[in-house]
């Protein structure tokens, strides 16, 4: 994929996940760059809803703007960079403060998956909890490599984690795909509350889990196709 | 009605269930021919939003494509195929993974009528366990005849079934009425989980359910109206 | 006030109920004729939300059309009749089953007023049971001036009541007043489930009750200007 | 700032916090004058989302109207008056009922930050009990000098403040700020709501509260282009 192309998708990625309410002022989806697997591509620092072509700027693995020209940049960068450099399968990646997600991280109730949409869960939602490696007087962002490290390291080689007291971050193979987990997870999170205010609640299996990520995993286009639609007729 | 007349009213089905936000990106709904009962129309594998007559293809009761000309089927074609083949007087078959619906399907909680609106539910809302037919290792879905035969069997004479872990079906004997009846049992659900927690719930009685029922089955045109008017202006 | 505007003002009362969520394809607002105190204005049968000044229609205290014209009338609309009949100083009537208040029928848990902009409510608001006059086998709806009567009866001097499986009703002095009723008593409904989840809650008294009607009864232009600028705007 | 520039900001953010639900028919935001700190700017009596520079008026510290030209005027100026009295740093104020905030104004549960967009409210959220300076029987309302300041009191050196049984209301140092307040406090208050009912709820140390706050405090700028982007184009 050219990497015109992927700077196109990457401004779809912004504007559906700001229509779809995972971002909002804040958060940024990246994506690693085609040409160069030690970079990738992020918006300067502004609001998701509002990023065009225009406003994608290239980052090194330390977290440092190839080009900045002037354009400031987001604190939290340290979160891509470090991922992409501890997870080279890892395409795209999304940090958000999606509002259903955040309670499940400041309290001890686990996010699991409790349908196919949402298999790609199964493996658990670990929590990152900052106190751990900086002390309980930080303002919770990820503003340099050694945090964005110990981020990574909690998110180990699973799709998503929770970030205690600030929000989640997600992770896929592809902008598709990391938007699709970026907006399951968060309905998961709303449902999966829900259910247990009803009762004891029947999780999926492992081997659900894993069969219902695969099939999902090959039906991308279609929720995009649809997202990309709504977020750009409601721009 | 003229089978152009059905697609019609099956691309407006489409159309409404994704804006009363029944059907997201997944889902379906099918309309049995009006030219043979022993096929039905159902679009190809699309998100219902974006659906035109001119993604509807027919499908025989095994699931078949009678002309599929390269286009892409839905997996799950056999929960409309095996509920008309077990089901004669069954016109339209909605499957969702309606949000308010799920918590039902994963819990002991059994989803029952609260008000008139939702007297079709009288008769109790069965919940499909695709464990006892095909093991803890499937992805969920219905993707062949003998699993759409034991969702069929688990709906009986039913107007409705949760899936566990998945999300549920409707059927009607119009495409109108099960329109009706896949967004009035998603806000039954929404509304019980809520009485729920206020204190013990007063359902309606048997005789309650089966006049509630009659009398809006009787009213169908007036909300389809509406919600046609809604959904074609917000395409 | 000549009919006219009258009508004029009825259009805008069914497009804001509708754009304000109260109302859906069911449910009804209708307001005393200015020229006939034995007569009403409502909409014939159907949605709200398309509803147009030749839509209304006119009845008498029996619940019968002046002049149908073949158009369909509304089952329930001896809700209207018999209230107009029961409350000489009520000039308008809502109907609905809008959604935060349906729980409070069908549950113990009473409806109390927790701020000043529901203060109308501080009476309290009865739950019209129709079991206790027509059995258990009703269809639930108010479908004659005997059950219209009953309603009427339990709704009492009140601004509002309940009716258990069905919805609500709420009267006011105009059709500024009762539009304002409806959609604040439905927000309480809602903020009151939250507020019981919280903890035990503090209720106005009896005195902060009258006194918040009476300061809000005064700024009822203020909501309807906004309402009906974005009802109008949204059709 | 000019005066000019004051009121464009000020209609700004009267659309913004109606467009983000925070206002509705009610409640209101002011600036202090740049012109001169004894004077602050709130619009006529009107629906926020409605307001334009021609609806603006000046008031002095006592609530009165420099030039009311027959305007009629907020019974709640007061509210803001005697804020701008008692903080002189205070630049901005908003009064609203914003529906997930009313439920902690009338139950013993503490609103408190659960994560670090809320860091600001890390000193606590009192609670202002009007039947502790006018007894049981007000409307509630401050419709005078001597409530405001019992109000002020209570709010004393913080950012925010509850109203038993009417709402809130938060101060800044500019628009932008009170407007990002305002908003993330309501978003807070559903959150810890939904986090309570999962469990025990890891709040933000003080530490942490004081550092998120300082570090979006620089941010203002960003949420605010794009709620006015959304504001202006759904007006």
């Amino acid at each position: 994929m050219a990497v015109s192309e992927l700077v196109a998708d990457l401004v779809v990625a912004n504007r559906i996940l700001f229509d779809q309410a995972v971002l909002d002022g804040f958060g940024h989806v990246s994506v690693r760059s085609a040409d160069d697997p030690q970079r990738f591509l992020l918006a300067r620092s502004m609001a998701a809803g509002l990023v065009g072509a225009e406003d994608i700027m290239e980052f090194d693995l330390e977290g440092a703007p190839v080009d900045a020209r002037g354009r400031a940049v987001f604190l939290e960068r340290f979160i891509h960079s470090e991922i992409y450099r501890a997870r080279p399968e890892v395409q795209a990646v999304v940090h958000s403060h999606s509002p259903n997600l955040v309670p499940f991280g400041v309290t001890p109730a686990a996010l699991r998956p409790l349908y196919h949409m949402t298999g790609f869960l199964g493996d658990g939602v670990p929590v990152f909890e900052i106190r751990k490696v900086a002390g309980e007087e930080t303002n919770l962002l990820i503003t340099d490599g050694r945090l964005g490290k110990a981020l990574a390291e909690t998110l180990g080689p699973r799709p998503a984690a929770l970030m205690r007291g600030h929000g989640s971050v997600a992770v896929g193979g592809s902008l598709k795909q990391v938007v699709y987990r970026a907006i399951y997870m968060e309905l998961n999170a709303r449902l999966q509350s829900e259910a247990m205010r009803l009762g004891p609640v029947t999780y999926l299996t492992p081997g659900e889990a894993r069969e219902g990520a695969a099939v999902n995993d090959r039906m991308l286009e279609r929720p995009w196709e649809l997202w990309k639609r709504q977020a750009m007729r409601n721009a």
